[in-house]
């Protein structure tokens, strides 16, 4: 938690940590300032000291509204800085953050640095920075070991703001199923009013429409993928593929607040109709794999140890997997789950890139999504809940919503 | 324009360029790709030869779909890398850089590097593979020399999907026109039908829906401000402010293509049912320096001019600018315009920032948007629209919009 960060500052021998770039989207920067609406600004936070938050003179209504010690840049005139500078613009930012720093009382020691930001413009300054300041070593953070580390457990507001993303999600689930099985078919195909076949285009379409009317953003898209596109794990859906009784459908949802904030992330197989006796088989295993892994998730377990599980029950039914071979492209083929929070995919990680500490911990928020893929058959089945492990022991699923794999067709309005 | 980018790079001795990150709502990657769901990706484009698309193996359809020359990731086990980099995921990703630079014939030379993406791990990242490869020089692009240069000019494609934005944008406006002017009004207040006030922040909600049901975006939000918050020219508004009859509005709406591809940018200026004198002199004087720049502006000159030349009007109308005062907060406090394309804010600048080659030019885009601001006085106003240079010397307002203060309330339904 947030309140973790001078101790995992100090563990990880980090002296300050520098966030730039926008205050939404970016969610280094969102965890600090709670999100306002900041074009770009910066965070410094000295390890043992209050973040501070520099802001441009235009946003300072939007930077007071952080709760954060503020400072305006308007302190560092640029004109001053370029002359300082020898009209060199680079030269000038790089400047403005060793005077940033010396603000709050920084001239050297281990650096941290985080945001989404433009490489083309933050790579040059950071680097001449580090120029500049050779007493202060820039670091990264790629496993994550900071920010990640404290957002490895949610406290309980964090958990209902990913709660409350839950409940806009299956909504939208709940009336795209509702839109989907109130249609006319024909030859099997799902057909529009206007007489021409319903497309992933026009379902996705519907989708967005009800994440914005909830109130919900989806930066990362939807996948809504049929046949051979659902066979594909990251195929989002082909928008021209029209809707077939039978076909299995992949339906991974995965919105956040609006403004670039808690994420939810959701997946549902579905036959419109009917499900084909090799998809319902496929169906039915990964639904047995889906519940045996979420009856015996618990707290103090490294998460790898379940993608581990799932391999073997995969193993154990005929399918290949990443643990056989890395790099197939059918069986399972991708990891078990993943922290969500203001990142749609964070630590803990249960794949190739799980560090040694992504343990499942009292406060922990991940995904579990087994799935199986062939799409050379025209098909792949994945189901996916968010969940919470809580400080009483228990595992709670944070939205509830059916498994089944059957959607049946009602009459047409 | 895209063709230019071999010449743009010969001109700014440049050998390859790197642009690394997600597939949409990142421009650089998106100007190269066309916008595809890419979770995480890399495009290396040699000097005088075509861009080559790597990409992870669960994203070989959305590989494929943008149609350049890809490369699976695949190829480039992270077991192997890891074992050579003695198991240093950073240098191990440094060192897949330095293969598949090699692949593309790249061993050494100048390299411009691109792409809104996380810092905690690109920095480290091209850190290690600026060490790993002397031969190789790793530079930004931080006034966008390169990539922005070549956007400097859009082709008939691109400003078509501009104005189509555009299109979208007025739509949104005049609904919004629609259904402000529609509501009752109780002591000044807009009331809505359940005897509350109507809110900023339920405005903005319908904003939203209007954007998701034409099929746009804002990720970077709306700024729907009123009074004292339309004079801090940066303030998004406040969502719990109610709309009172003449308080000015400051309505700045830009939207962006699903999946963060091409802008439109607009604002109005909006006093419900009458204005008080003093907003209506202010708009006055407004509104006569944006038809007075509009009429003046033509290709081949600097936009920074026109900057001046707004300063310069406002200064004789007894405005304080930031030509008098760069750190003012009062009266005209920004700049007059900037280009719009994948970016919202790109080059020509006209301010502060404008680089010496920032002319108007036969195919640009940009906006003109002179404003006021008083914040202590409770009031801002700001006119913008979106123009083109066209090819035949005119300059075309992509969309039109009426110019109004007043919007004159209607019998509430």
């Amino acid at each position: 938690m947030k309140r973790d960060l001078d101790a995992i500052m100090q563990a990880n021998h980090i002296d300050v940590l520098l966030i730039t770039g926008p205050g939404q989207h970016n969610p280094a920067m969102f965890y600090l300032t709670g999100g306002g609406h900041l074009t770009s600004a910066d965070v410094i936070k000295k390890r043992g000291e209050p973040a501070v938050l520099f802001h441009a003179p235009m946003e300072r209504d939007e930077a007071a509204q952080t709760g954060l010690d503020t400072r305006n840049y308007n302190r560092y005139p640029l004109r001053h800085l370029m002359q300082e500078a020898g009209g060199d613009l680079i030269r000038a930012l790089a400047l403005r953050y060793t005077k940033m720093l010396a603000e709050v009382g920084v001239t050297g020691g281990r650096l941290a640095l985080f945001g989404l930001t433009d490489l083309s413009v933050a790579f040059p300054i950071f680097s001449e920075l580090q120029r500049l300041m050779p007493s202060l070593t820039i670091v990264g953070d790629p496993g994550g070991a900071i920010l990640q580390a404290a957002s490895l457990t949610k406290d309980e507001a964090e958990v209902e703001r990913i709660r409350q993303m839950g409940r806009i999600t299956v909504e939208v689930v709940r009336r795209t199923a509702d839109y989907l099985t109130q249609h006319a078919v024909r030859d099997e195909i799902l057909m529009r009013a206007d007489d021409q076949p319903l497309t992933i285009g026009d379902v996705k379409g519907q989708i967005n429409l009800w994440l914005a009317e909830l109130g919900a953003e989806n930066p990362e898209g939807t996948i809504f993928a049929i046949g051979r596109h659902g066979g594909v794990p990251h195929s989002s859906g082909n928008p021209a593929d029209v809707l077939r009784l039978g076909s299995p459908i992949v339906f991974d949802i995965f919105p956040c607040e609006a403004g670039g904030g808690y994420f939810y992330d959701f997946t549902r197989t579905w036959c419109l109709g009917y499900a084909p006796p090799e998809v319902q088989h496929l169906y039915d295993q990964v639904r047995y794999v889906y519940e045996q892994v979420r009856a015996e998730l618990k707290p103090g377990v490294h998460f790898r140890e379940y993608q581990q599980r799932t391999c073997e029950m995969f193993e154990e039914l005929g399918h290949p997997t990443v643990q056989s071979n890395p790099e197939t492209e059918a069986g399972y083929v991708h990891s078990l789950g993943h922290g969500v929070g203001l990142r749609l995919h964070e630590r803990p990680f249960s794949g190739a890139q799980a560090a040694e500490d992504d343990i499942l911990q009292v406060g922990t928020v991940v995904t579990i999504e087994p799935g199986l893929y062939y799409p050379e058959r025209g098909m792949g089945v994945r189901l996916e809940d968010t969940v919470w492990l809580r400080p009483d022991g228990k595992v709670e699923q944070l939205v509830d919503y059916p498994l089944d794999l059957v959607l049946p067709m009602k009459e047409p309005k």
